[in-house]
C-alpha cells in the first residue's frame, strides 16, 4: 500500500495574505541590489532597507505531477520611477507553467520569453494569469496598498533567477505624470 | 525558435464565478443519476431537473508541466438529506495533484484514497485545499448560496469519473437537525 500524503486545508488571511504554518521568505530592498535602474534612488532608499515583498509557501518534494502554492505580499513603493517588483524568474525546468490569482490590491505581471518578447497583464482581485511554459514572470505593485496574490506551480518547476538578475526584463514598469507606463529598459542586453 | 504560447489574463466575476471566454460545462441533476442515496427524493426533484453545478474551464493541451484552471459554481440544494455535490473524480494519471481556492460561499471537499480512507476539509472564501496525488476529490455545497471556487490542475492529469460513479465515496455529507454531518455510505462497496 502506498503511503499517501495528507490533504491540506489552510485559510489565507484575506487582509494580510498570510498562510498559517507556511514557510515565510522576506525580500528586503538590499536583496534586490542591481535590479532597479535608478541607483541613486536605490541607495537613498537603502538607508531604511524596506521589505519589498514576503512569500508564504507550502511546498512539496520536487516530483512530477505534484503542485506547490504560495501567497506573495508585494508592498507598495517605488525606486525612482520604477514600481516595487519581485525578482522574477524563469523555471529551472523551463516547460513548467504557473497560475496566479489576484487576492487584494492592484498590480500586474510582466512576462518575457527567452528572446525578450514582453507582455504586461494588469491584475486585481479575481484576475487569473496563466504563465505559459518558457516565460519568465515578475509581479509589480502599481497601487497604494499591498498587492496580494496566490501562485500555483508544479513542484518540480524550480527557479532560475540568474537569467533575470543578469539581463533584466526588456521593459520597465514606471510611474510618470501619475500614469503607469511601460518603457524600454536602457540596460537590456539582447 | 519555439512557438511560445500566449499568456492569458482573465477577470473572474467575483459575484457569479464566470470566466469570460472559458469553456462552459453544465451539470444538471439528470447528469447525476445514481449518485445520491435517496432515490425517491432524487426522482421528485428531477421533475425540475435543476442545475447542480457549472464549470468554466481554460484548458491547455495534455502536456507534462502545463496547467489548467477552472472555476466551479456549485448551487445550494439537497437531495433528501444529502447536500448538492460535484461528481468527484480521481485523476487518470493518478499521481497528479490539484489545488483549490475558495472564492465565495461555503462548502467543503471530500477526499478519498483508492482504499476508501476519507478526509473532509471545510472551505470558504480564502481557503486553499491541496489535493495530494492519488486522492479522489468531490466538492459539496453546505451553505445557502452558490459555492464558488477556483481549481488548478496539471494539463495532463485527466479525469477518472468511473471509479466514483461505481463505488461512490465511503462517506456522505448530510444535513440533520440543522447540522452538517458525515455519515457512512450504506452503499459503499469496499
Amino acid at each position: 500500500m502506498v503511503a499517501y500524503k495528507r490533504p491540506i486545508g489552510v485559510n489565507v488571511d484575506l487582509e494580510t495574505g498570510v498562510i498559517p504554518g507556511a514557510k515565510k521568505l522576506v525580500r528586503r530592498l538590499s536583496d534586490l541590489r542591481g535590479y532597479f535602474l535608478d541607483e541613486e534612488a536605490y541607495n537613498e532608499l537603502l538607508k531604511d532597507d524596506p521589505v519589498v515583498y514576503e512569500v508564504y509557501a507550502m511546498e512539496q518534494e520536487e516530483k512530477e505531477g505534484d503542485l506547490n502554492f504560495a501567497t506573495t505580499v508585494l508592498y507598495p513603493g517605488r525606486v525612482g520611477k520604477e514600481f516595487f517588483f519581485t525578482k522574477g524568474h524563469y523555471h529551472a525546468k523551463p516547460n513548467r507553467a504557473e497560475i496566479y490569482y489576484g487576492i487584494k490590491g492592484e498590480g500586474g505581471m510582466l512576462l518575457q520569453t527567452p528572446e525578450g518578447e514582453v507582455e504586461w497583464i494588469p491584475m486585481k482581485a479575481g484576475t487569473v494569469v496563466y504563465v505559459p511554459p518558457y516565460w519568465a514572470h515578475r509581479t509589480v505593485n502599481t497601487g497604494d496598498e499591498p498587492f496580494i496574490f496566490l501562485a500555483i506551480y508544479p513542484a518540480d518547476a524550480g527557479h532560475d533567477y540568474g537569467s533575470i538578475k543578469e539581463r533584466g526584463f526588456a521593459k520597465l514598469v514606471i510611474e510618470e505624470n501619475g500614469e503607469i507606463k511601460l518603457i524600454d529598459n536602457p540596460r537590456w542586453k539582447d
